[in-house]
């Protein structure tokens, strides 16, 4: 591959990044606009307010999950402002009224984030967000901030699960066609944080500096007259570091077609159909047998967490994965919940509350969480930390086998640009690596089972 | 709710749409342009090329898919450019060379589309979209067109049949903090498309003109002191017309509240918890008993089209559903695939083309389709047109009984710009009513079935 300049006329601002940015604000619900404008008329929409977000369980026989797309969130909230547009639309369709278009007019979140960092494992009932800020500011952000952690973190959880199963063998992420464009782009960068090495969507490789891979399709093939001056044209465009897909006739011709053409210094042959487990060893003897002995094997083909656990002997050196991770491997939404569970009463003190439903418990009152680990450093229970507001806002551990997991996100509207960005993402990666490795040694099995760690509630007294 | 003008200084030129217009071009796959570079080396990207946009099979169990997404494919297009940000991130991460960037940055689609109206019922092996062109033009479009069709008809196809199992009362589609901001807008236009009546998304309200609708959350009345001032404030905002979420705290204590806060003019109750069917019946009971006969009573939580049928003896008047609907009901892809399926050769002859697999079987050649009809205009065959080019290309039915599938969407370039916007929604709404009311009966039912009608192959001659 070649990275020549781009012909000068073409040469783009250094700053000029393509994506223009949009407005966000309208992502939103509906209601939460009309609740709006009913709690400015009474007063009630400046009253101090803690949302928190947090899922009551997890997919069926998930172990843990991961939460992603929380840089993602700290991006989309700079860009949530009702411009003219946003307005004049609200307007037009008589979604709210005059007092309310204005109170949008100027809204910026000024209030205060914090929560899991991105690619922290979460258990259910792990308090993963907590919003605070009036109920006004903070109200509006619930259908925002759902949809990105929602999706983000059930692509996120699904991918672990595939890392965890290809012990170390590169995973690439192939799906951007089984999703929305711009889900995939998402996707792409939540594998990221799951230990993906790489993706074939260049938009996500652009906007979080992602790498992005690829090889080629039967289209190719068949587009020419034979395999042989299919794959003649790609190594001479491509070098023979490419990789050459041999499935589209015969495998065994294919796979001599790809060493005639590239040498025994072929980068790798993909296979994107039938019996892998057995092809992959029939191919690593040909190619052998070819001397080409460094030329790796890609494999493909509706590939999950299970396929790949039961290619972990066959001679396979990395993984492409479409539809299954980009849609959550069976669980494509995560059920987490923007709940308020504490507000400003009459009285100018925080108070909690909570729903009264025998189907949907909650916990009311602003929570702190921490793992709790073991000598070794395992982790063994996930610490809700609730009680009086002040005694759960100054919480620290006071023991050293307890890890804190909230970390600040936004201070008084202010983003944390450490969690946002290409920067954002490997950090999230980084945080995802130490953070499953710390679970205890059955966490990462694929059979159904409980949550790794069991969630336990700890009241703090005054 | 109040209809006024914006304030006049915010008042927005009447072209302007607040959604600026992103380059779609890298929603791509990399081996597409890396593939591209290739057939630009060897002369072969000018070879003339049809692609085909089909699914082997529907989801376990289903009796027909619903094509959607068309509309915003071709929205997509004429927003699939190469600018300078596109050109100078492919060049400096060296995706491509020279040659190909300069194709690149002149890149418009010229060639030809055409394929199944948006809305329309389609079967296994349905030949839904035909994308003609030089292999160059059609392979890059390859990852977006399947990213769209792939989702929205996932969606519409599931939304299809919650409104079949609703026999007439409106689905109300609030699915939107599950799955990803951006697909949470195309979802709640593919719902449309299915027959939805309304979104609680204000941004797919902006985009396509759908009606957006919306109630109120738990969270409104927790931020009060009590429900009664809570419902008071919200009819004080929005009107006795308003919905009003009776189950807070205690359903039957809420139906009181909520009288006693709009009177008996209450446009409607929701319930978001519990069970439905015996709450459903014991609320309108109150309701009459109080007076509110007029009043609505909308249920959620959790619906999917079990549910909905579940309710079908419920006085219900409208469902609200969320997580099932926007992640396809278990099905959140189609599986479709974009397959070239024939080209030019070198004596410049469209040559069909396949694939060879045991497993992925595909017919070359270009094809075409026709729902076979019986007397009383029920559908009984899906008939896949093959054969020799030319014979497909003029092919139109000869007999009455055959209702051609395939519209022009795309001429030599030109979109047809009747299935774009809010009234391509329209059109591809109607014609998914009309084209379900068409399947023979036993097709909406929810049990697992096979697909509706068989589909068969038919072969022209010369």
């Amino acid at each position: 591959m070649s990275a020549e300049p781009p012909s000068p006329h073409r040469s783009p601002a250094a700053s000029h990044t393509g994506t223009e940015r949009r407005s966000t604000a309208l992502h939103t619900d509906r209601y939460e606009l009309t609740m709006l404008q009913a709690a400015l008329a009474d007063g009630t929409a400046q009253r101090h307010c803690v949302f928190e977000v947090f899922t009551r369980r997890l997919p069926p026989g998930r172990r843990y999950g991961v939460v992603a797309g929380t840089g993602r969130l700290l991006e989309a909230l700079s860009t949530f402002r009702f411009g003219d547009a946003e307005l004049a639309y609200l307007s037009r369709e008589g979604v709210v009224d005059r007092a309310t278009l204005e109170y949008l007019a100027d809204y910026r979140f000024h209030g205060t984030i914090s929560g899991y960092a991105e690619g922290e494992c979460f258990f259910p009932g792990s308090p993963v967000l907590s919003v605070e800020g009036t109920f006004a500011e903070a109200v509006l952000l619930e259908t925002l901030v759902l949809s990105i952690l929602n999706h983000d973190s059930a692509v996120a959880s699904a991918a672990s699960r595939m890392t965890g199963a290809a012990i170390g063998r590169p995973c690439l992420e192939m799906g951007s066609r089984r999703t929305h464009e711009e889900s995939a782009v998402a996707a792409a960068r939540a594998t990221a944080v799951a230990g993906f090495a790489g993706t074939s969507n260049l938009e996500a490789g652009r906007r979080y500096g992602l790498r992005t891979i690829g090889t080629a399709a039967h289209a190719f093939t068949l587009l020419h007259d034979d395999e042989r001056s299919a794959f003649a044209a790609q190594v001479r465009a491509l070098g023979p570091g490419t990789t050459l897909l041999v499935d589209t006739y015969d495998v065994a011709q294919g796979v001599r077609n790809a060493v005639e053409a590239a040498g025994t210094d072929l980068g790798a042959v993909r296979l994107d159909s039938g019996d892998l487990p057995f092809l992959a060893q029939e191919v690593r003897h040909q190619l052998d047998a070819l001397g080409a002995t460094g030329t790796r094997i890609v494999v493909s083909s509706d590939l999950d967490e299970h396929a790949i656990a039961a290619l972990a002997a066959a001679p396979v050196d990395s993984y492409g994965v479409g539809t299954s991770v980009v849609t959550g491997s069976g669980a494509p939404t995560c059920g987490m919940v923007y709940k308020l569970v504490a507000r400003e009463g009459p009285d100018g003190t925080l108070q909690p509350v909570a729903k009264a439903s025998a189907t949907k418990k909650s916990l009311g009152g602003r929570k702190q969480a921490a793992r709790r680990l073991d000598e070794s450093g395992r982790a063994i229970e996930e610490v809700v930390v609730g009680g009086p507001d002040h005694a759960v806002t100054g919480w620290t551990p006071d023991t050293a086998d307890l890890r804190p997991l909230h970390v600040p996100l936004v201070n008084d509207g202010a983003v944390d640009t450490r969690w946002t960005g290409a920067p954002g993402v490997a950090l999230a990666a980084q945080t995802h690596e130490r953070s499953r490795a710390e679970l205890p040694p059955g966490a990462t099995r694929l059979s159904a089972g409980d949550p790794a760690v069991p969630t336990v509630q700890t009241t703090l007294t005054d």
